[in-house]
This record gives structure tokens, sequence and C-alpha cells, in this order.
């Protein structure tokens, strides 16, 4: 039985300019890079006008290496999932050809993002396989913008620290919440507030 | 600045099974008739083995016209955040060109899933724009597969219900259950233990 019109397809891919942004060739050896290069991913996304203030990055710690990025992709692509968190997901697990970054035959990841996880994000952590997250503006920095970030309670980073996740909270937290002010001034959309 | 290889690309799509399973042209006017629909697209996904025990769609809620339906497919397209809501979620905002589902110029839209939604699923609904949620299965069900479903309080469902959005709980709990049992028997995979 087939209707029309035929099924949606949801394709995921970055915007244009990410080459011109991020240097897949070096590594990222300091936490400070790592989210320095997270951070440089939301910037380029209000400065380009692609979709909301916030990036993510996803390393193999012991080397460094640059896995994927994700920059928040929700306006542009139609999709409410597309955070930027998600999106690094997303890629890492395919160029890895993966459903989780803990498998046995993987070094261990991390993520970095430019902002406190919302609760999607943070529960899509959980299943992502990352060991590590490093975030750098807080909820309450993208709450000034009127970003919602949903119901994520100290209890939520409890659950995750039990089972091995460890946070380290606000990574060069003026440079990230600088890149949520200069979407306020722009006059972004606030998709979900 | 090129890498190799180049930039990987996400694309969701449903198996193939699915215009055999689901009928797009029906409405489905009362809650059991949706709900008996996410159930089906859950068993399907097991009988065709391309999928965890999780079925869900998405309808108008004023018509019961279907608008996109979903099935777990973290295994199958190497994806952890492929969960059913989600891929409805995804799925139905790409059919209607819209980031939220509650656009001004769209019908109400609600949920239906098979078994109680995880912490990025519940998450998610709160961006996806639905207003009612109507799940089967509850937690435990899962849990007894070692199923994890995350950082979920009852905190969190009063944030969502605080915003807006109904939640209905074990509607046909027992045939999503057997669903997931029927997971079970057949030594299907648990990604997310």
């Amino acid at each position: 039985m087939k209707r029309d019109p035929p099924h949606p397809v949801v394709h995921v891919e970055y915007p244009d300019w990410v080459d011109s942004v991020v240097d897949w060739k070096e590594a990222y050896p300091t936490d400070e890079e790592r989210m320095r290069l997270a951070i440089a991913v939301a910037r380029a996304n209000v400065e380009r006008a692609t979709g909301g203030p916030f990036g993510a990055a996803i390393f193999e710690a012991p080397s460094g290496r640059l896995v994927a990025v994700g920059m928040n992709s929700v306006v542009r692509l139609n999709n409410c999932a597309l955070h930027g968190e998600m999106m690094a997901f997303m890629m890492a697990q395919q160029r890895v050809g993966s459903f989780t970054l803990n498998a046995p035959h993987l070094p261990v990841h991390e993520l970095f993002t430019s902002c406190e996880p919302c609760a999607m994000c943070l529960g899509a952590t959980l299943w992502s396989g990352v060991q590590r997250v490093v975030y750098g503006a807080a909820r309450q920095d993208a709450s000034r913008l009127h970003f919602e970030e949903g119901p994520v309670f100290p209890e939520s980073y409890q659950y995750l620290e039990e089972r091995g996740i460890r946070i380290v909270r606000n990574g060069l937290r003026d440079e990230a919440r600088a890149v949520l002010e200069m979407y306020r001034a722009r006059g972004g959309k606030i998709y979900n507030g």
C-alpha cells in the first residue's frame, strides 16, 4: 500500500562552511583546545546564520584526534532533534560505524559542548558511549536568552556519573557565553522558547 | 582544508517493510487504534529483525490522520539517537516542513509510543511540538529486559505537564509488553543495557 507523497528521508549534513572552520587533521591535545573548537563551531554557526549558538565536538580522549563536530541545525534542517551534541553523536557514530562510541575496539571518546546539554542531549549522552562531557556556558546563560533546557536535575547528572560518565563544568565559560550574546545581539531565533 | 574520508552524511529512512504494516490512508479516530498502530510497528520491527521492540506514531489529534511512524533503528542505522519516538519526530517534521509540530498553521499533534519514553525521547518530546503523549508498556517492563531508560523522574513528567503536554500512561500495556517479551524470546540485542 503506497501513499503519496513518498516517505520522507531525513538527511543530516554539515553546512558548507565546516571545512573553513574545522581543522580535521590537527590533534587537539588539551581540554582547552578541544573546548575552543566546540566554541568556534558555535560561533561560526551564528556568524553564517546556519543555526542556534551551540557547537559540539567529539574526540578520541587519549590522542586528541577529532572524530566529529556538530552544530545546532534545528531550523536549517527542520528537525527539533538536531542540537549540536546530537549531530556530533550521529556523525561520530556514522563515521566509526557503530551505534556506540564505547565499543570494545574503540578508544575512549569524549564530548565537548559549548553549552550545558539539554534534557534530550543529556539522555543521548548516556546512549552515545562517550565517557566524559565538558561543557562551556551554563544552563542559566542559555536561559537568559530564553532557550529552554528541559527537565534536567542534579539527579540527572548523578545518574550519568553513577554510570561512569565524568562531567566537567564551565570550560571557557566566558568565551562560550560570548557566542550566546552575539546570537542575541543579532536577533537570532529562539526556536524552543 | 579537506579531510579524507569525506564527511559522513546521516540518512534516516524507514525499513522496506513499512508499507506492508502501516496503512497511511486510513484515519485512526480513537486512542486505541492509534496505540495499536504504534505497537504493530514495534512488533514488525522485531519480526523483521530491523531493530529494538519499540514503535511510535504521530497523528493529527482532531482528524486522526497519520503523519509519521518511527521504529527503533539504533542498530540498523548505527545511530544511538534513533529510538522509535525520535524517528517519528524527525519524519513528521520533515513531512510538514517545520522544526516544531506546534507551528501556528498546524493542527494539534500527538505521539503514541509502545513504551514509556527514555530521558532523551522525553526531552525531545518537549522540543517536538506534540501536545499529548500516550505510552503503552512502562519503564519497568523495559527494565526487565535490561533496557535502560535513563534519568527520568516524576519531576520530568511534571516539567512537561506544566508546559501543556498531557501524558497518558499504559495504553494497551499488555499488548505492548507482549512485543518486549517476543524480543526477549528471540534473543534480541540489548544495545544500551
